[in-house]
């Protein structure tokens, strides 16, 4: 019967069902590593990036004349059609693996061998006609194309992440718009302190995230560089002389991705400090989001015995015993994935730091670390902005009251009483329970009724300008 | 038509296709949490601790006189299902979650409910005959149900781990017996230390594993502390007179794992301390097999140009461009998986921090860490087991040239001869590339043939005697 | 002149000045080590700790017959100085250094060799009549007095910082009492929920520190396992038959520190599992404390515009600017102090993790971790005992006021209305600003305002019976 | 008598020895805060910030007409001398804190108003002439003073650990100088390659290093981002027109430290990005310089049963037990240096992430985390390059012999003779023992041995040209 094939290398024989584009060596990663249970295919850039990587060196070995023509053209197609997004269901090797990647680069090269096969009018497997290894791996090393299409994935996916955080900051900015003549209490450390509106705290939420997308920008210009054409260890052995530079100019021109290639190419083969870098960024960007997930969960606690400025859309019901109960979840699930990704930044320390001479063999854990990070962080960002800030309400009246009634505005009053003097005051006013108005205009007519309303005019609150007679 | 059914709760209604069992508010929890597509039915012990939580719960129930007995069978009937495993793709909620689990209880009450309500001769949704929050959540709440069912399935998991650690243990004690009698160099610092056997090694690797399946019994001491009947916080509020107790007595007789009620309910309900401390288990188990697997690699490194003393069996080509390479692929996956299990101890580490007042609501996010990190380590556990140590062989040869032309072996000489006169002995070794033999016994004289075959004999060197004249 | 005397070893010579006891290989040490500036002499009882290893050792050697009484008497005598706290100022090395310690255990075989030989009579440096190497290190490495010493050090911490926890849980636990019978409103995900006291969170508090201390005496049970005699790994080269059981014997003796030998000296020798688990444990409890403070912070922020339920002592001016304003500095100073053990325990992690075969050369940074993780995290825990917890109040009509006018209070009513229609209640209280009470018994009078009283009673709010007509 | 004084702030007296040119609240703060015992005068450049901060706070209060010109002048004296490095044991409060920095920017407004108070002839303490808040602190809030002067102090701070970074670069630059034509095997996961050169080696890791100083320039540039007349929390309550940008212009005058004003006063106040920025850059160095040292503690492994491809210098008895061994000591060191700054990172995210609403009452202890990270990991570079790189030698001959020996060097005759058919070989070389040269030159005559000498010269090697047939 047909209806498999034998294939075999240095270790031996497999068969395997001809329904399957992969052959031995990915078969044998399938046995060795059984962890997550998640395959790369799970992952539809990387396979892209492989796309990429393998066209280009293609090309790249056209135009040098060690690859002929016919196999160039199989090599282009097998990979036109895993850029255009087919044929993940073939990629089955788990995302943590040992071997550096060579399982995950020799699924790649075999898959894209067998398409090239079908299309050259080859039966699978024949790979006298066009080789895994020898045609479709051709000056290459797992350790250039791995990383490269790694990194390929990576930036696509960065693109998507900033694009997140870009949305989400335009919706806190236009929540800071709408609330920009809300009055409320400042505060630090917890205790009252001076007054703000409702609006500079959601633009200061707008600020925080929009320089993150900036952090991730200067990150892609990390992660694009490349090191094709190192092969091994990267003293190049085995690739024609020129080849680094035209298989990442093709590069470049058909991924669109703004790939260059390394100065020192043995750093670059095992330096992992682009990755850390960007796990780096990753973990400053849920550092701020958790923080301001927190504010808001903090904002709007109660709704009567919390802070009560805000109203979080109501969503779920909050709890399978308190009736009407409703809960901050979405700023919740947003935290969690924020400790996700600042796990996930440990692991990658770990990895990176486990590198041992020409190679850091920790890659696939790098890898499974940053796609769950930039996959989850950006859903995070998405669902907070359409299921959470979009819809936030504030008590506009309440805020107001605890304003006016505060110790805190005192000390717009320093300038003109002096910082002792007016701790004297709120010293008063905390005992008896007294308001600052009180004590300062009725009882000791320390200022008039008329500099007290220029003072706390809303206006003034807002905006405060330097009073000091 | 009849194929779907409108359910409503305080939000307002939804409609649901009738073939599935949950109910409203797990279909409000898949719409807000879209975060990492893998739903809690993917740790199908999870969904039967939710089984024998709300067993327990119903049969205590019944036995105050707050459940009647159709009820009660219903859900007895329900849960049992749940508890053979049945029905976990109906467990769709996301496992990282908001509001604290109160999806995944909802989950759960919705499809013991719909179950039950099927098998008294309703429809799904009739919940006038049996309802989800009142019949089947009664006399709990999120806070308790939640966490109980959750810190079963973790020891139920722990089981597995602990059981896969001791099956490592025995294999490394095994190659231990094997390897008892080959001599090499040991090292302390990398650098040449004195001599000891490769099965000393191995044994040590058992030794250091074993310890850590001890480590887990004492954290399923923990694990184990519930708090059914706490209700909402603590304070018991609409459960029964003497619900808790009579509630954990069934829950540890239907499930088999030895919960006892917590002495301090407020506590409990919101201390994530045992998850903590079981993450910190596993991290240590995380970096005690690293360490192993970093021996491993180190080991086995060459063939030709490393320390060669170990051969790990080949399972898959180890380049695509280096013929004939082999690599230690299984202890390298197993590195990264003790990498992730190191980073998911900081996300539980975060998370726990970041409880406040009466209520842990970052638990999910714990239970995500702390399942995949059983998961994935156990797992890497028996890879290793069946991959790799089962099949390492010794190189017995090329380690005892190495013992006998090494300057470590002067160490032996210190109660003769003293620490200074043996510094010099070894300088000059080091400086003229002479042996030590050849210098102490040859040119020096400094002992004879006959003491130094005493000294040196295997039997000697693998148990040393102390030898000071 | 006669105020500096010449050094040597294997490496060549140093001149010292004699009013120093340490001699040329701490010296060397020093100069190498030039890191933190903090010297090992900072941590009296780990040069204790050396005290007590050492004089077991020459007890042990003596007892064995390869020690002559004039050395054994002289090495106790200085070891005994040791003991009594003496001569720190002789530990210069810095806490962070290469080596694996071996400059510490030289430093202290110098000490204790030159004390040694000026009580005998003899000069520092007359190394013939006593040797640091062969005489106080005799039957020793290293690799087994350096962690013995480390390990008796951290026991003696660990019983002061396990006191330090019993105290605060005292004081917790003391305000509990004191606030038995205080209302407030339980919260949780930071929304209101049910009633509780204030006196059921402070003993709540107390409850989860009071574990913490059970878990620093399971630490202790790991921290106790030495491994004397095993020498440089684990083989027992140079140390005389039954030397490791005798020493271990009087080392429990004369420390009252009930340490034991350990059954496999190689594991032993390199295994860091005990510090790993008892920085975990250091963690937990910082993970505890920390969410302590920040509940601390909120229950006491305010004064007026927060939850304002309690009131921390006022300890400083809070503000340079805003009169009047006192923080909640202590909680402060509490977190930052867990996050530094958090932190802390990220070294531990990696310098375990990085241990290679023999032996773990990077316990010095364990060291420096776990030892001033003990002593901040003790001094914070007193900090926050006596400048905190023991001062607080309570507003107790605050927090009762709270309590009536919630929406939670409504949970109380599900039993006998059901979930369903206490949400729409709940509901309409939010949407209208009505209490439960207007709703419940003026308006719809659904229960009478005797059994609203039964209910909502102080004593049924504390305790609640469960009423379900 | 006269030796003391008595200050007094709104919670009461204390009295002050007149040594002293702190006050009352700096008293308070050494009272409340005993955790490290490290003093902020420790930091000199911490404190030489605040008198930057300060002196051009007095500058733009005086251009704006607040300030008269005697204060003016007393508080300039007064900063100039802090600036010259004086006065640092004055600063007395502890590292970590509570109050947000509160104590710290007090100690520094009172140590210059005492100054200053003398300087214009008055005594300490008589603040009716130069008040530490009114005229010290005017215009400003210690939200504002303390971070920027913690700013400058990182600025100047990374300015030195940059240029220790540079001289480590250019010392393993000149060692791959050195090392050029010294061949080696390079190894991929720890397993034999292909060969390259030792100096390619050591020139990947000056490449690896000099990165990071680039990275360190782009954190300057977020950490130059100041808030200067935000006060309390970027109202600029208080502060008069125009002041932030004048007082801004005279800080980067008077420093030269380029510091900018931020566009969002509100979110700069509270956001650290730029320090967990800063701390996750120096996680990447720490990172980087420990897989160095990995590498070089792995490459000199030995002396004889290891690697054996370079030696360090020797610097002190490596072994209390072991005669002659010798250690890699300062990688170690260097190791461990790293592991803290690894675990300073984290101590850095929980503190960044813990800040609330309009403060990050957390930055002492981030300021702790880096300003000891900063210190103690430039001076690690500093002992790694002086002690250990300079001296580094090579094993020439082994490493050559090791080549050729080797089995990887069948990768050159791929292009030749397949990847399949290479494997062959290396197979059989691996069974057999025989060396490559042997089977495929003498045996099997594969290729001539003219051939064999042109692809296996040492140039061919260095740098391989591509040779296919």
């Amino acid at each position: 019967m047909d209806d498999f094939r034998i294939e075999h290398d240095f270790l031996g024989e497999k068969k395997i069902s001809n329904e399957f584009y992969y052959g031995v060596q990915t078969l044998r990663a399938k046995e060795n590593f059984n962890i997550t249970g998640i395959p790369i295919g799970s992952e539809p850039l990387f396979i892209r990036g492989f796309g990429y990587v393998k066209k280009a060196a293609a090309l790249a070995n056209y135009e040098l004349g060690v690859l002929d023509v016919k196999k160039r053209d199989a090599i282009v197609y097998a990979c036109d059609r895993l850029i255009a997004g087919e044929f993940t269901d073939q990629f089955i090797s788990d995302l943590i693996q040992g071997g550096a990647g060579t399982s995950t680069n020799m699924n790649a090269n075999e898959v894209i061998a067998n398409l090239g096969l079908e299309h050259m009018g080859h039966k699978k497997g024949e790979y006298q006609y066009l080789h895994p290894n020898n045609d479709v791996n051709l000056s290459q090393s797992t350790n250039d194309a791995y990383p490269t299409a790694f990194r390929i994935a990576l930036y696509l996916k960065m693109e998507h992440f900033a694009d997140k955080l870009d949305k989400l900051q335009q919706s806190f900015f236009a929540k800071g718009q709408e609330f920009s003549t809300v009055l409320k209490m400042g505060r630090t450390q917890l205790q009252d302190a001076v007054p703000m509106t409702l609006g500079q705290e959601f633009n200061a939420f707008a600020t925080t995230i929009a320089e993150d997308a900036t952090r991730i920008s200067e990150s892609e210009d990390l992660i694009t560089e490349v090191n094709m054409g190192a092969t091994a260890i990267g003293t190049k052995v085995n690739a024609p002389q020129g080849y680094s530079e035209i298989c990442v100019r093709h590069l470049a021109e058909i991924s669109g991705v703004p790939v260059y290639l390394a100065a020192d190419l043995f750093e670059a083969t095992y330096d992992p400090g682009a990755f850390v870098q960007l796990s780096g960024t990753l973990k400053r960007s849920a550092i701020k989001l958790s923080k301001v997930c927190n504010d808001l969960r903090l904002l709007s606690s109660g709704p009567r015995c919390g802070f009560g400025e805000i109203n979080l859309p109501a969503l779920q019901p909050g709890s399978s015993i308190m009736p009407g109960k409703v809960n901050p979840v979405i700023p919740e699930v947003v935290n969690q994935t924020c400790f996700y990704v600042i796990g996930a930044d440990t692991t990658v320390t770990m990895a990176a730091e486990a590198g041992q001479l020409q190679l850091n063999v920790m890659e696939p854990v790098i890898g499974f670390s940053l796609f769950t990070s930039l996959e989850y962080l950006g859903k995070a960002c998405d669902t907070l902005r359409e299921k959470c800030i979009d819809g936030i309400t504030a008590n506009v009246e309440h805020m107001r009251e605890q304003v006016m009634q505060s110790i805190g505005i005192v000390t717009q009053l320093n300038p003109i009483l002096g910082y002792e003097a007016c701790s004297g005051i709120a010293k008063e006013a905390l005992a008896t329970g007294k308001s600052i108005h009180d004590i300062v205009v009725l009882e000791k007519q320390l200022i008039t009724q008329a500099k007290w309303d220029q003072i706390y005019s809303l206006e003034n609150l807002i905006n405060p300008q330097f009073i000091n007679s």
